[in-house]
């Protein structure tokens, strides 16, 4: 009996300043349901705790608060969430992952950190699996920054976007290539297997965020999802 | 110079079991963009503490924590919100009100109360305001017993869906009529101009859900927004 397909989605939290990008995530998971419904999908999140809070009302940290990435990510999966940790990526056919400052502060350090940024260990192996086995690999927002830290010097002429120029200098000092996008305009790299899409990097209004993140999920499953 | 048209939503938190459904809350805010992109869309919450704090991974309280509606629910609205004490029904041409269980611990206490439910005074007299004004309200999920309840004695044959048959003795309770509905499926009471959807008071898949929230939001526009 062949198992059935699935797909994973990796959270950073719950709220675009100190976790997962809310819409971003929420988009991610209605268009895998719309264009891949033969695919079950999967949401992880690692179970360490938030590098911070920070109130989304006023934009400023909350000091004396701490915040689990697992849990709050929980909220926007539903509760239907697993330790990233027991993420096996022999059982997965493609990765996706949204974007928010979580996956810059959680998921690595790279807007914390400019002098030696570094992919949370356990979500490094996964991304570097995933690329061996040549499995495909969505991301968006600021996520396509830590794909590209992951895979430096792994991946060979890696491309991607975070949308417009403001973006290229840190991809660079990654080692990947850049490409500018709008909002709605997915950049795919056919050769190794990834696809990338700004989202919320530009300040651009739901209805062409959500049609990036579509796109996002239709060019990833044109690369060829056959594991 | 005429102003430019307004629709108000009103949020409870961020995360279906303590505070707004969160895939419910981004879906209506992408459609409404889409469907209705003359309008601009102003979002709220009450500016006060949520009943309680529960761990959405495992659906137990968290005793000793306390979280604000208004700051949370930020959250989803990406910072870009407003306390539901400054929302001026003269400005706005439309009401709309996403469920989670927010809207029914933290807007109402209909799920804790149910001997003599209350909806939230301020959100009672928005509610009636925009009701006598004439101006179309949109319910989704368990927000169509809040606006039952705060309509109760006002509203004549008021017709609302929360799904299922399971639904009916609670909106029975509150003075109003019932139809099930699957989940696509809005329920349009065209005398009143109010529109409901069940989206997660089914279980049901987030392709279903996002269908039966645009379908609101389109039914939503077709009730004459004149004002």
């Amino acid at each position: 009996m062949q198992k059935q397909k699935k797909i994973a989605v990796v959270l950073s939290g719950c709220g675009h300043i100190d976790g997962a990008e809310i819409t971003e995530s929420v988009l991610t998971l209605l268009y895998l349901d719309r264009h891949l419904s033969g695919y079950k999908v999967e949401i992880f999140a690692p179970d360490i705790n938030q590098s911070h809070v920070v109130d989304h009302q006023t934009g400023q940290e909350v000091k004396n608060e701490t915040r689990n990435v697992l849990k709050e990510a929980a909220r926007i999966a539903r509760g239907r969430i697993t330790s990233l940790d027991q993420l096996k990526v022999d059982e997965f056919s493609a990765l996706v992952m949204p974007g928010g400052f979580g996956a810059a502060k959680n998921l690595s350090d790279i807007a914390i950190n400019n002098n030696d940024p570094k992919v949370l260990p356990s979500l490094a192996e996964i991304i570097k699996k995933f690329y061996q086995q040549e499995k495909p690999i969505a991301a968006i927002c600021i996520a396509p920054a830590v794909l590209a830290l992951a895979l430096k010097g792994l991946a060979k002429d890696l491309l991607v976007t975070l949308g417009d120029e403001s973006g290229e200098p840190m991809i660079k000092k990654f080692g990947a290539s850049y490409q500018t996008a709008i909002t709605e305009l997915p950049v795919v790299d056919q050769k190794n297997k990834v696809v990338t899409v700004s989202a919320y990097m530009r300040d651009d209004k739901i209805s062409n965020i959500a049609y990036g993140i579509e796109s996002l999920v239709i060019a990833l499953k044109n690369l060829w999802l056959n594991h």
